[in-house]
């Protein structure tokens, strides 16, 4: 592992922490302050969507910003990324989504690591994660025709809908989605559900990778 | 039909697509976790104000992220886009957004195909309704002088104000109009009100085309 | 009148008419829907910070998007706009308040001119005024000279903290002002108050500039 | 004191004052309409996140609109400010913040000075502290390798998501801290606990600088 990567890698893992962070700790936050599960909802997305947003931001000049073993794979079918980078952009990622989960427990004085039961079962759950993920690639190899920088607001805009028109909330990100299972609070998933969840995301981006392959060449 | 006029037009239907799920599928989630009006409103607001900017980015470049029948005539009476291409145009924006109140249906464990039943009648709703497509076509024509990127985000500011300031909460969009005749939920329409809502949609489109003409020349 | 001028402050009345009623549009809005304050001064906040946005960038190449007398004498005292035609922009400025508040009116069914009984009094109120409209000057003034389009979220962006942290909620604009005297709404203002705003955001405006002159000469 | 500096260092000032008026008098407003906890964070969070972004965007051009000690410290340790200019900022920033606390006091009727009770304490609280300052500073050092004008939203955003995803709120800014220290409201700190807070905070935003260096090097 040279140096280039190392740092690459590294990015990844820290904004796959702040994103969990971010993801985890507003659920908490919100549900402290309130048991309307609406209201709960929308900081949750405005949180979500407005550090996303930022992260991106922050790290597209280093690692590209993906956050996302969903997203890495499409670069790698794309041939913008190697197989060794690839491996070691999805391993931080997950790395960095665990540290995320365990710091927003005990940031909120809760147990660092739990299991959480928070159900996320059903066709339509899943059909709707894949369409979630299918719109976060559409989202990212539409808007980098335009503009990189578009792609931070672009893509924290996205999710920001993507919480409240899919019924699964779109998760949309599979080291988000098992970081998500070790946090028993209102942004968890019970660990039963996490394996049809990242099938359904994959699906989802690969038939996206397709579409806009065809839409775009 | 060439793989042009294919690819835009299947951009147009994707768009729309989305813009409908977005739309039907935020105020579904939204009513499900409250029953407060202002929460539900707002909730929807959000997700279409954000959405609908994330789309226009993604296929601004491909197809001109129309996603709606009165925009592609307005382009069609300035002779930016041929009558053959706006057929098709409009053609794909209404089979997206039957496509997306479908989907936005299935996914939240409804039935797939309903009648709307909310009744949106009266002058003063037909009034706000030529109000808010005046206005949107008046974003788009006044915005895309200075910058095609500053489209996106001014068209969904604008529509995120139109769901409060106007009584009608701005459909705007005979197809999204159309599409939202069949989902009985917060966003749904009664079919009865569909035609007067697109007449005064259309009427709103033609005058702002003219003003802006006026202003512009 | 010109032609030239004509349009301009054609763009002028039709901005601050498309303003006034979106303050106020979304205030009834919001009022019909939930009586918890907060709630309704978020909905307002959300509905004219966007649309405030998207106006400014519609009309900026057109007119300047003033939509405010203080905004316009601001500039006249910087010798970028004559004397002419300042009179010209106050003048449509006011018109187009007064015809949005009649059409935000007549949108919801309500009386189409009425008289406010909002009591918004006190010296605090005032100070709060005077602070408001030396932000906003503060934020034109200062975010021109990175960038023209810039201006149109930083103003935005600006009056949506304004609702908040001032206790007048940041009316800072005297043909808002104005016409918000004829609406007995969540928006209005009781017509014995519109003097003293008007001189606190003339007196706000006035120092802004002054002070805006010392930092950027 | 030559000109330059002493323009630098008021806009400091009048930047830092109007960041406190706005998280101060938008925690006072939205505490005066509801009782609802996350509704009072939620309008606090949109009044902080936008007038932050709008700050910015005015001053960046004039002083770096730093309004923030731990930012000059940054600042100064990469070489890109003289001690004896990061002193008077310092001064500046604090003397702001304090006359931001009063006018938002003042502006809602309240008494001038006072001693919060506000009691915010605990080794969790601090760490989410040291986590809020850590991310300031590498929202700051990650985007303007991009774009200046990305900042200004970048920072915005991220303090909006901070605001939810930490357990303290992501005051992330010793002058303001201390300025809260003087309103008995919803956004007070009880000088107790100012101490603890800037320390997790100057060391936050000194492991950001370094973790930065070595990825941005």
């Amino acid at each position: 592992m040279n140096k280039d990567i190392l740092k690459k890698s590294l990015a990844e893992l820290i904004g796959t922490c702040f994103l969990v962070m971010i993801v985890v700790g507003s659920g908490i936050m919100a549900e402290n302050l309130s048991s309307n599960e609406l209201n709960v909802l929308l900081a949750n997305t405005i949180a979500t969507g407005a550090g996303l947003t930022a992260l991106i931001l922050i790290f597209i000049a280093i690692s590209g910003a993906h956050f996302n073993p969903a997203v890495t794979l499409v670069m790698f079918f794309k041939g913008e990324i190697s197989m060794q980078e690839s491996l070691y952009y999805i391993c931080f990622q997950i790395l960095g989504g665990l540290l995320g989960v365990i710091l927003a427990n005990v940031m909120f004085g809760l147990e660092a690591i739990q299991i959480s039961e928070n159900v996320r079962g059903g066709t339509n759950i899943y059909l709707a994660e894949l369409i979630a993920t299918f719109g976060l690639i559409m989202t990212i190899l539409g808007v980098r025709r335009i503009s990189m920088l578009a792609i931070a607001p672009a893509v924290g805009l996205y999710i920001s809908a993507g919480y409240w028109f899919t019924s699964s909330t779109s998760f949309a990100n599979p080291a988000v989605t098992l970081a998500r299972g070790f946090s028993n609070t209102f942004t968890g998933i019970d660990p039963n559900y996490i394996l049809p969840f990242i099938c359904a995301q994959l699906l989802g981006a690969y038939i996206s990778l397709k579409v806009m392959n065809f839409l775009q060449e």
